[in-house]
């Protein structure tokens, strides 16, 4: 029996339970998936939720499995705020079904269920929704997954950007299946699946009107299919994330966190298209920190590396993978990259928002 | 096995499937929950996910039941746009945990996780988002639900509104409930948890700056107490539906349609406070097309009606239930109110949006 009066706050009485980035509002960090992502939720968040919310930082994967009556549940959410609607390989409708897919899938869930939820500005117009919400079909039926519930709100003009999507997901994560960032551990093989840097860089050249000597196509993806074969070999996954915002950096950071691990990758083993290092170079970006939505990142146990990373180059989606690096129990919560010429960098966890509204 | 590849959508193939409204943005009207809204879903969103969306209007309950290996799963998802943040009896953050739920309960499910996604907007002050997130903590420790996953987006200033947040939820319906607005039969009794218009007026006063004699404050308040009461007369409730946006006259109108029965209700014997009256007398509003956050609909076998009304009625949220109708065979898809002076008006679905932002 649950309390059903005792919801009152009082409004006023809100005090800040921790020192926040010294910044009093909010800024577009806060959206970066990185260090002020990270302390947003961690001081913010869960202090507020306390005993309704998840048990701490360690907790909080891409999607939260849980119990309901006896099955396993993978559930995960996410809304998507990417300008422009439409940039070349994709859009909005694709990001909104195969980055909440992809969540679930870092969990080794099969994804099943989709809801949508639109917040629309007034004065959109009709045919930009028709098209967002034929991408957005297409995308589903591509993956497998049902939209099965949704919600459709609007703002006044001015208090959008034409169209805002959040999909939140369900799937079941199969028995035995325990795959979390928790897990990582020193030892594991770090894989990746195919090149890295094409989703942020193809928006940033759309949205910024920039011209490379050849298009770079977001490669928004459902991951699903690729985790499945990676299962099916009977191999030891420990942890799986699609290195979105923040990119390969911030994934790698967070799991070398979460497990109290060190990682160490080596610098050109890492997949980088042509074109995408040739638009860092000229914008000055690091293809570490730059935004994926078709690539995942993997740490499997040791004795099973080569076999997973054979599955994955029998797929489409996983033919450009390649191991790049192992995990260790030096420099726990740290990630370091061998350069080229023999040296080691420190990869850090980006601070805020390299390049905002990519997602 | 799916095709990963196929989700490719000309951007510029996008043709209206049906005549929408003669508009062609959109409007405030299509968020209201209203005739406007069910066209959008009907013409504009169906169509565009056909084999991955819901079957048809008919399917569209508040919340999806779905079986995940063998249990059923309510999923429902909501975002919330009120402004103001916070108004006489609670705030956006009970609004989203509250609706949520109550979108479950309305399945008949025993809600259990949800999901929070923040779209913020740059330049909010982190003590209005640290409210917010002590109000949704609060709210879903007094729901008995856990917040297990979630996400936060920030938007550049001038494309927001401060704090938009989107709830997604998961519930588990026990065996052998079948609640779904497809179930109203002619025969059936139509009750009403309590008093209406709360919620509406509540956010509009605040908003407005209106000053009435008396203050009103939201209903806002987690329903899946009531229904289980409810549920434990072993009565055969056939459907239950919160009127949140459109109020008492969008709620009936659309089970009349999804069921295709008509509906036939007692002016008088709907409970409506005395400050929703007056306030609804100034400023030319009709209560049935308030939205409330708190209260519920039900559709009953009439030999069980009478101890629903006497369990709901030994809660302190049904405390003032009443029987304010019944469904009949007659005028199907209609709804009908008998006046006080014995003669019968319409009840129309609302076409567009009486009170904007609400939720």
């Amino acid at each position: 029996m649950v309390d059903e009066a005792a919801t009152a706050v009082d409004p006023a009485a809100w005090t800040c339970p921790a020192p926040l980035v010294e910044c009093p509002t909010i800024v577009m960090g806060h959206g970066g998936g990185g260090a002020m992502s990270a302390e947003l939720v961690e001081h913010l968040f869960l202090p507020a939720f306390a005993a309704a919310g998840a048990g701490g930082p360690e907790d909080l994967g891409d999607a939260a499995v849980v119990t309901v009556d006896g099955a396993r549940v993978s559930f995960t959410t996410d809304s998507y705020v990417v300008r422009p609607l439409f940039f070349p390989g994709g859009s909005i409708g694709d990001l909104a079904v195969n980055g909440t897919v992809n969540d679930l899938a870092m969990s080794g869930a099969e994804p099943r269920y989709l809801s949508t939820a639109f917040i629309l500005e007034e004065g959109t117009e009709l045919t930009d929704l028709g098209r967002v919400a034929d991408a957005l079909g297409a995308a589903a039926r591509a993956a497998g997954v049902r939209l099965v519930t949704g919600d459709t709100k609007v703002v006044d003009a001015g208090h959008g950007d034409g169209v805002y999507v959040n999909t939140a997901g369900i799937g079941l994560v199969p028995d035995g299946v325990d795959i979390r960032p928790a897990r990582a551990r020193p030892g594991d093989v770090v894989l990746v699946s195919g090149e890295i840097g094409l989703h942020g860089i193809a928006v940033l050249s759309c949205r910024e009107g920039l011209e490379f000597a050849t298009e770079v196509r977001s490669d928004t993806a459902p991951l699903h299919g690729l985790v499945g074969a990676m299962l099916r070999t009977g191999a030891d996954v420990h942890a799986l994330r699609d290195p979105t915002r923040g990119g390969l950096a911030a994934t790698l950071n967070e799991i070398a966190r979460t497990a109290r691990v060190g990682i160490v990758i080596t610098e050109r083993h890492v997949p980088v298209p042509e074109p995408v290092l040739d638009a860092c170079s000229i914008l000055g970006l690091d293809p570490f920190y730059i935004a994926n939505e078709g690539k995942l990142v993997a740490m499997v146990a040791p004795r099973d590396a080569d076999r997973v990373l054979e599955a994955m180059r029998a797929r489409p989606l996983g033919r450009n993978a390649a191991v790049i690096g192992t995990v260790t129990a030096e420099h726990p919560g740290m990630v370091v990259a061998r350069t080229g010429l023999g040296a080691s960098r420190l990869v850090d966890l980006p601070v805020g928002e390299q390049l905002p509204r990519i997602c």
